[in-house]
């Protein structure tokens, strides 16, 4: 709110959505944030959130707002996937788990795929594995120049998810591309931007300030208009966009079943155990 | 012409093609000409020169040129489309205006799409609308340094045409392209060119001098070769081309009958007849 | 190897392939490496070298390596087509000749669109014509701040192969791709980094040491999900650069019997000739 008069403000907690345990959604200025809300946790998502988010997506579809916008709370934009989620096994054993997970994933990534509004993430910090491959599917990414942009995927026996397979070739050309999928190097927000996954990097310092002032500009623009650009522009690949998804997601669900993946991710959390 | 001697050079006059009153058509050292001359409407582009520059662009694919150019004359490459276009209501009312439009931006939009020969944009100041969105269509984009890319088609409560909606993301990959297309981010010549939408950028005081001696350069080659190259390569895309063309100008006759497209038309024309 | 003990270290020469006269094949630490060995010729390639190089893809696809590395002898990585293979009349006569050739060349790219594993260049210099489409269908490509990148195919009378009339644009853009592909551009390392050709570029006193050390690291990751990572991210064109490839194909067979073709291509080897 711009109101300066103190007894004109609500509380913040006000406008907030209920019923979110891992996210914080507010709504004013025509934007929806959905913000991921384990701070702690380096906002890693687990298996309720990406329910949570999707939950989000969809309520964000309907609503009055002219644009959505994802970021993190806290020092991370996200880790990724919860590598925890790999220890929760159900009763029908790992084959059941890899084939609920890889249904998830592909749902969480079509839900992306079919969003309807101009989707921006404010990247306020590192992202990692999902969190980064699915920007392919954003309108605008803004990064603050603390983010990094990591896909370890190879590392943990894993690979590309969130329709990067596609989307990161098509942006950047497979030389970079490929460095980024299959070798996992990291890249700094301004390399990033450099290759077009990054619309802007700004200063640490002012980042929230100078993006929030252009996001509620762009909100006042005619809504039509934009929700229709929109729509135009992805749906030349949107059949493209969720065969890649299907196919990505079933990749990792014998992936996941395989010696190698489980050896890596075993190693992985060992390591990380003993820190 | 290379002639310094003044009884050998011929007047320009006798090199322009009559028939066009708002373009200058010239045609020497193999290369075709076309500039845009409305200088005092900043190359604004009306009904007329709709139908003008593809009377051209038919007559240039068929004469002995090999490679044919665009520029403007003066300050501006090309303001896009003029406003006043939207004012002249045929006896049909509306919805025949917005046919006929869409007709006629759809055909407009399709010869550049099938121009069989390397098509050169020389773009030697501010380009805003189509005059920019066509761009993805052409082989090669050099730009004065005073140049600027501007598609405010949210602002007018309008969408992208000229294929922009698939040859940007393309181009400079979504997370670019949709801060231009939906929310109407103005480009310097740099920034086009660190995305791909121009070839090079070169300082205004030098910038005919060098691109000319380039082109001409350039139109000596082997024209079978060239022609038959530039075909291969558009040919890739040309049915994909001609199917967005569709719908975007099929979009666009619902957008400009919309309450939202018609008030936002307005309000600009008022404030500029204010100014 | 990494040891010092001169007693361990086993002759360069009994790591090299046996059977290929034309190219220096080692494998060692996963790696595959596929070395142009015509340094006095600058790496141009004959239509001995071509069948060799499409047995050691077949050979490389089937071995133990992770990775495959193509390089280039000497101060050339390559410098394209070696010319005299057009004047090497079968009996059949130049129409055999360009049927042959085209065959050839389509087999030979065929051999990089599937090649199942990543496929790496260390383009050490200079890059002309064939060897530099092919860049395209490679997954990383570091250069030398030598190298520098070169397809004069108008020049010669000719037009795009190795998928570059489609990759190209793809990777670049139209305006960056038609200048190289149909003008004959030469970029330097850096521009041809800036335009996502190449991965990243090196100064050539530390090229050789920087890059092992980075590909030995590479080529330590788990095996089958780099494998599968370059399948799903290329199995998603191949169909499409199979039918480039054929039609690329088809058209330079027509070409190479132009009187255009041929009176620029005995034009080159004369001023060669004469110098």
């Amino acid at each position: 709110s711009s109101s300066d008069s103190s007894s004109q403000v609500k509380p913040e907690a006000d406008k907030k959505q209920a019923g979110y345990e891992t996210l914080v959604i507010t709504s004013e200025d025509h934007i929806t944030k959905i913000m991921l809300n384990r701070p702690a946790k380096k906002n890693a998502l687990t298996t309720q959130m990406y329910r949570e988010i999707m939950l989000a997506l969809e309520a964000a579809s309907k609503d009055d707002s002219t644009i959505t916008v994802f970021t993190g709370n806290g020092d991370y934009y996200s880790s990724g996937n919860d590598l925890t989620n790999f220890t929760d096994i159900p009763p029908g054993g790992i084959e059941e788990k890899a084939k609920n997970s890889a249904i998830l994933l592909r749902d969480f990534v079509g839900c992306f795929i079919d969003f309807p509004k101009p989707l921006v993430a404010v990247v306020n910090g590192p992202a990692v594995g999902i969190s980064v491959t699915i920007l392919g599917l954003f309108d605008l990414v803004y990064a603050s120049d603390r983010a990094t942009f990591h896909t370890p995927f190879s590392h943990l026996g894993q690979t590309p998810e969130g329709c990067s397979s596609y989307t990161f070739p098509k942006i950047m050309g497979p030389a970079k591309a490929v460095e980024m999928l299959i070798f996992g190097k990291k890249l700094t927000a301004g390399e990033a931007c450099a290759q077009g996954l990054v619309t802007e990097v700004f200063p640490d310092s002012t980042f929230q300030k100078e993006v929030w002032t252009r996001l509620k500009a762009y909100s006042e623009l005619p809504q039509n208009a934009m929700h229709i650009s929109k729509q135009i522009i992805r749906n030349h690949e949107k059949e493209k966009l969720h065969a890649v998804n299907a196919e990505e997601s079933s990749i990792l669900q014998e992936r996941w079943l395989s010696d190698e993946c489980m050896n890596a991710v075993m190693d992985f959390l060992s390591r990380k155990a003993k820190l």
